[in-house]
């Protein structure tokens, strides 16, 4: 690999070197300032005054980032696994819109997509503890996939069943116009949002809509149950290495490895 | 039994061969697009344009559906059981509504409780995973059977005494006409759901509304507190016993005492 | 003590004979109806048809529950500690309010502090069980008896700071009229109920209240953490009591006690 | 250090002598007096009618306040510390507002944060306990100081996406004028506070938010998880290892080992 693209690669990709932190501080810098710019620019009475302004800064950044996107594929070994990889398809919907929206006319908001880019950040600031952290927490989600689906399944199922109810139960003249209505009104109330935009109002109703509350309520919190067990379990667990078979996930309190029986190290205070 | 009927039933009622793979999936999409069509039925702007439509397929799947359910009953070793079983009444119902609502007019809402046939479906994509995933979270939710029991009359006698103290504080003039009124009330606003159709106007009335929030809060935390603790125990530990050290405690995936290292029993499935 | 006055008792009071068991599930359909009565007759389409049965009910009810409590001082050893104990005072209170209403004219909705009368039934039914679950409940919550003052402290400190912060920003004119009203819509959002009878209005009290609700929510939880302990702590320890120091509390895996060091029963599989 | 000082100090900074628990009493008493009157000042009807008796105790709790102020700086060793520690801040922050309201005409409600002060007044009525209560709860969350770094990021850039799709999916007819004003919206869904004040009137809008409380509230539970563990970590298990058997995991209010009955060190206060 060429010397060139070594380096590029080590500041644009790392930020181990003094130019890659400096590289990364300045695009957290200019995502932050860039999305802020959408933002601001979806203000009214701020559009009318600075648009010209709002459209040279967007114009700048996009560039700016196209830039770097071009760089970016230039400096990795393999640009396709690069360009088809989460961080990629990010990438390179943070500037299209913006040409899209050239060309055809509207829909820059869709540049707020740049905002994921600042998930790359966690790594400035010695963040690797915050990066384990985050894949800790993804982890639990992930192995309570299982439990998810199906928590899923039972809530889209009862929320079926109880915006019929509620739509035979109340009819349009309390505002539920149709079951998919009913069925927006029954996830608002499940969730325990409560716009109050639609609400029962006859007799039955509001004694069903009660019972659903209190009894969704239980089933809402499901989750919660699911997420703290693997949180606990995630660190209930030290990073013991069993040194006869390998194999990890042994309680802090361990002695012996709970798969081959074979004698652990100390346990930590952890 | 008769080979035909032995072939029906594993069709029917298994995922395990071909057929009956292909049956569930059918099956499963018929569901759905049932129950779609219920639900979409309800918006009066697509019930005007395709009412025609909409009532031809909804009796094609009702018809499908009857026959689907004769051969339930005709493959089946004892069908008195599984009529009067919990998917045996669903499939009933799933039915029977279009045919009532044929004769007496109305009511064809009812069969939204399709959708609870869904239930079944988990078998398919190899779910035998979910599907104790599903039990053992009805297994924590059964567990904790009577604490929910005194739970819920707790939370039914702070309803109605909360109820009566706010219909006598705030009277008609802020929407609580009637002591049920009031309780329904005190329900949107122990969940937290807080539609704000009806809210205290006193200052008395707002005070007391404001100490049963922070004290409703911590009374609707309970269940969350009881289903964690279940979920825990439930996927948390084992209950075998090391037969050379006596210790229990183990994890449900352990095949070694973790204190002294010894061969324990084979995990059990639960 | 008098025969009688023991038969008395036991029927009363206890639900061991066959006397005390109907005289309980007697007493527990009492209590329903008359609550039941005091809240239909809240419901002004209702009193204004059956305004005298209404009134005759309650009477007959009222006189039945004053004779009950006449009886139960007659009947126990020591009548001053049944008046002054939890459940003397619910039983007066259960009745009085009728007198005082027939006198002073208004107020006969305080009787529906009978409902709290049936937290005695749950000895029926061999709710020793339930009794057992209940007073689990209370000593997890009496155990975060410190816990909760602090929280509560805290909480109310927030609200008061929150509150004055939001009415010197938003003004009356978004609402906020006073402080206490600005505290009142603090803790309506900070417990995520809600009502939106009032909400802030310009920029900056938007932004507060965002900032206080992703803050006030993670406050909020507190208490969720705490409770889940201490349910999770009350069931993690076994019912065995060491047989040198009698002390109790011992985890289920203990083989020694924690206290003393001597060595405790077989750990069971609960 | 002179007598008098050190008699100073112990009556202002402790509660061990009587003087000082007479001292933290009366302190109590003012300052509730003192955030009290702020509180009512602010309600018209009230300031109407006692405008020149508010000014009056305001005037005095102020001077008090400043005496007081006075005295701690004079009687501690290092005042420029004490002067710049949290609650040598807070201390300012209740007297100051009030002379530059005097200059500047307004701001006076600013003095409520005098009620922070109450903090310090967990040290009476014996609350060492209290206090280590509170540490406690501030070390669990200090603890989990990463995980919510990144939980906030992940709700920020979360709503900053949800904010600009509602923005483009509802328009300003519905109440979304801006992207700011959809963030507000995004955020008081995600927490399920839900005022109502803006809502989805689409159908594509209606959707995307059922999807989103579905999913953000599955989001806005993580916390809960990550609070119960630190909490649960902090209270149950101490850090100490038996000397006999070496193993951990001990209560920590246990004096002997469970394992083996060996006597354990001393516990610790944490």
């Amino acid at each position: 690999m060429a010397r060139w693209r070594r380096t590029l690669y080590e500041t644009i990709f790392e930020a181990e070197t003094r130019a890659g932190k400096t590289f990364d501080v300045l695009l957290l810098v200019a995502i932050v300032l860039s999305v802020l710019v959408v933002i601001l620019e979806s203000v009214n009475s701020l559009d009318a005054r600075f648009a010209v302004q709002f459209d040279a800064v967007e114009w700048a950044f996009t560039l700016l980032f196209t830039i770097e996107y071009a760089l970016r594929i230039v400096s990795v070994d393999r640009p396709l696994r690069y360009i088809f990889s989460f961080f990629g398809i990010v990438d390179l919907l943070s500037i299209l819109p913006m040409y899209l929206a050239a060309i055809f006319g509207h829909g820059h908001e869709v540049m707020v997509i740049r905002s994921l880019r600042l998930l790359r950040m966690f790594r400035l600031f010695g963040m690797g503890r915050m990066l384990s952290e985050g894949s800790a927490l993804a982890r639990a989600v992930l192995a309570s996939r299982d439990k998810i689906v199906v928590f899923l399944s039972v809530v889209l199922i009862a929320v079926v069943i109880v915006g019929a109810a509620i739509y035979a139960i109340e009819g349009e003249d309390s505002g539920f116009t149709s079951i998919p209505e009913a069925m927006y009104w029954a996830v608002v109330t499940m969730t325990t949002v409560g716009y109050g935009d639609i609400a029962p109002e006859t007799w039955f109703g509001k004694f069903l809509a009660s019972v659903m509350m209190v009894l969704g309520y239980s089933l809402i919190v499901v989750p919660t149950g699911i997420v703290t067990t693997e949180v606990v379990r995630a660190h209930g667990v030290s990073t013991r290495t069993c040194s006869g078979c390998l194999k990890v996930g042994h309680d802090a309190d361990a002695l012996h490895c709970k798969f081959c029986g074979g004698k652990l190290s100390e346990p930590g205070t952890g």
